[in-house]
């Protein structure tokens, strides 16, 4: 008997890449006797599919399991809008590997097979949740898998806040911003700001100052279930952003907070039972190549 | 016979610390029997001050030295401004230590006696010109002392450009930005971004990448007489910015292209016969504190 | 009644500020009503004591408390020699506040009645065992508080090796070495060679390569309770120094490899109530100095 | 007329790839009517040769050319000896694109009949004389094309020493130790110890600090004419080492100083005239290669 009845497929519809894909899937899906959903945006581009079209959160609902072909970007929504549901997913990249889709399309068949037919691993990620308050009262929420960013909204230009941890003083720090990162978001913008790399199944977080006006700040890693509360100075000239993911945009103006800690839900993700995290890493980040001879 | 005849004074009028060394430096410079030349926004804190007031234009053309009171973001002010006179500036700070403002408040007087009796050193720095082309033709331009700052305008957020140093192809980049900094900038926002400290005789740039998608991309020094030039590439789907100093922000469209060089007109700036570089950067870095013991 | 009876002195005696604070601690515990016990070399500086003398590991098996008196250098030894007891650390430091030795000597009485009192938060710190193997045999071991270091032995020369995590291989590496630190470490070497810091309280590990030949290595923060393994390459032609805390040194050949892992027994400190990890770094670091004005 | 009439070769023969660039260079430059000399080393592994062997200084005095056969250590090797003669050198690697031997295999007699037909572009590069002094007296020397490494001998030890550029006092420091490198040395061991990329003409040192304990010590550019001078502390407990290019190991006693500055000659590299000092950073160092989609 069939482990997963029910599969969804959403994704960002954006290249004949992802079109081949999802004509392969289907295909293989049906001739498995599998219920297909398709989300509306790959309904679209997938003209006389004869499948049931929902949207995100129905699929949420109804299936054992979603698929996400796209890039990490895609994974990235998927995540924020499916972890309330405990329905795992699988990521199918469009073309290269990423670091969240690990299924390639070349491989999509062989490798469907192997985690339909119940050989595959599922690894537990955390997303954040961020609330900014003003007086008191929270005025605006955002979710991120990778990261939250707060900052001044503009490039090259500074503001000062207040960092708290469970409650503990850590700094008042003046910079661009900070970064407070998930281990999934640490190989995104928090290594290319300086972060460490952290490995998915490690319970932290990672503060990371953004060009810090004090030499000495440095990525500091804490507990994962630490809260983070940031406290905007009344002396900033402009008006803070917060980001989640790069998107959600949160204004705050001087004197408001900002809190981030861990969504009660998590994210469970699949793999096919040869994943491993330090392989993705080899292939992304080039480790293979020497400076030097 | 006085080597300096008519002094200029110029500076940010933001604190009763400026107004208490504008108060010292009037009394000294008129008792000396100098003519003293007051820029207006400083005339408007140092009521009856009897002494002729001018624009800080007029100043640069009718001065033999122009005394700047204020911070090192006064200096970048005045260095923008009066680059192309060719009279020489002398920096006094508000209250610590400046990389540009050497002079403090309590060796105000001591200080000043030595400059105006002949005892100096000089040092030329130079400055950078950007324009902004668009098809061909130039739509923007500034000025900066300490760096020239492109980017996506919006924290935390990618642009793609193009780099060539003497139209030789540097790279393709995806970052936040690029900052081109002068040595006088390499203590500044660059050296917050991992870029090198330069000591100001050098005749170099330093191009520091912010937040790279390239891990391996990092600070590039060049000849300081080299022409930077940067392309927007046409997909980018937000428009970038170009700061110099931190201020004039000019726009760009998708496509238009930056160059950056030195300024034809250098900055004549003179310090008391004790001033050293290593000896600012021992004091504002901290360099005697140690991690360990 | 007295909740620590038997109270150790332990520490490295080179100063007169050892010596001050031992005569300190002595009156006070003895006129408390406490027994004290001398380690050896304390009792060397401290002519007619009166005192019991024992060896380290005596005290550690026989007293309630140990009090370290000295820098964050003689913390990191009686860490490693006292682990295996269950008897609670606590840190005096001669001058400056330490990571690990967080009580002053002016502050020494205060203090010490607020512990003794029963005043007092506990904190659980783990430390590494590491193992060289040769042909699969056991040929070396050390203890580190700290980090476990290895490289060439030699400054500015590289070694080739293989890493591996839970038996995963991570990567061939070229460079200098690798840094294996604790979140006690994570303020040590580790942070002059780019690693980030790491909260007391994390179960983790981070691995910081040292001057690495391909410049996307970056530092890999993983579950603490992972298990390290290096294999030098068979190609090297310098024999590699394994050393923990920067002592122990254990030299390996061409082919040895090298397991890190958690020690099974955790070192207690005692700290006063109002300790704090991030005041320390606020205050060692220097969070409070600003580049810019 | 031949530019070049008598051509050195020189090189590590280390590997069939060298012998294969080498029968294939005799016999162009034979058939094209050059004197070819051979260096002692290349001369045992190409029999029957029937050329002229000699020393590396006789080629350096009596060659118009040398061209020299390995990768980028060999021409470290070839710069040091052949830099006090006027003639210019050129580099072929053995296998992939080097920063210094810009000449493939596959390419060579292409590149190589540009170059003789006086196609080609020539370059100037400094490098470093490095000299130990004991009560004022010189006690041992070397030479480096790429850096000069003062540090602790040991990895993971520190040294203490003060550093002086051009008799000004930069700072006193605890680390690893110090690397002064040259432009060319900037994409070697600097760049892995977070040194910045400096364009080859560049008139420009970079001093590196490794592992240092303030961690506000950024590496320093100064103008390629300063002569850089470190003392070594007296408290020193481990005598300090100082190699050139990896080589030429000099043993320091705590006390001593070593002064390091632009050698009279440079060398004179002569390039294919697509030579481009940016093409072969970005093939060496991946720019291509985007951690996110």
């Amino acid at each position: 008997m069939e482990k997963f009845r029910n599969v969804g497929l959403i994704g960002r519809a954006g290249s004949q890449e992802v079109i081949d894909s999802l004509i392969v899937l289907k295909r293989y899906l049906v001739a498995r006797g599998l219920t297909v959903v398709l989300e509306q945006e790959m309904a679209e581009v997938l003209p006389e599919h004869g499948l049931q079209v929902s949207t995100r959160e129905c699929i949420g609902e109804m299936c054992d399991l979603v698929i996400v072909v796209g890039g990490d970007g895609s994974m990235l929504g998927a995540a924020r809008s499916l972890a309330r549901f405990s329905v795992p997913v699988l990521g199918i990249n469009r073309g290269r590997l990423g670091f969240l889709t690990d299924i390639l399309p070349h491989e999509l068949e062989w490798k469907l097979t192997e985690v339909l037919d119940g050989n595959y691993t599922t690894e537990r990620r955390f997303l954040l949740d961020t609330i900014m308050y003003r007086n008191g009262e929270p005025i605006g929420e955002g979710s991120a898998f990778n990261d939250v960013v707060v900052s001044s909204g503009e490039a090259a230009r500074m503001i000062e806040f207040e960092t708290y941890i469970n409650d503990q003083f850590v700094y008042s720090q003046r910079s661009d911003g900070l970064i407070v990162s998930t281990p999934t978001g640490s190989t995104a913008y928090s290594l290319s700001g300086g972060g460490p790399i952290m490995h998915p199944d490690l319970d932290a977080l990672v503060l990371v100052p953004m060009f810090p006006h004090t030499l000495t700040s440095r990525p500091i890693v804490v507990n994962g279930n630490s809260e983070i509360k940031i406290v905007f100075g009344m002396e900033n000239q402009i008006f803070p952003v917060v980001t989640c993911d790069g998107h959600d945009k949160i204004e705050a103006e001087p004197g408001d907070s900002v809190t981030i800690k861990k969504k009660p839900h998590e994210l469970t993700m699949i793999h096919p039972l040869d994943h491993n995290f330090y392989a993705i890493c080899r292939d992304k980040l080039q480790w293979g190549n020497r400076l030097f001879e």
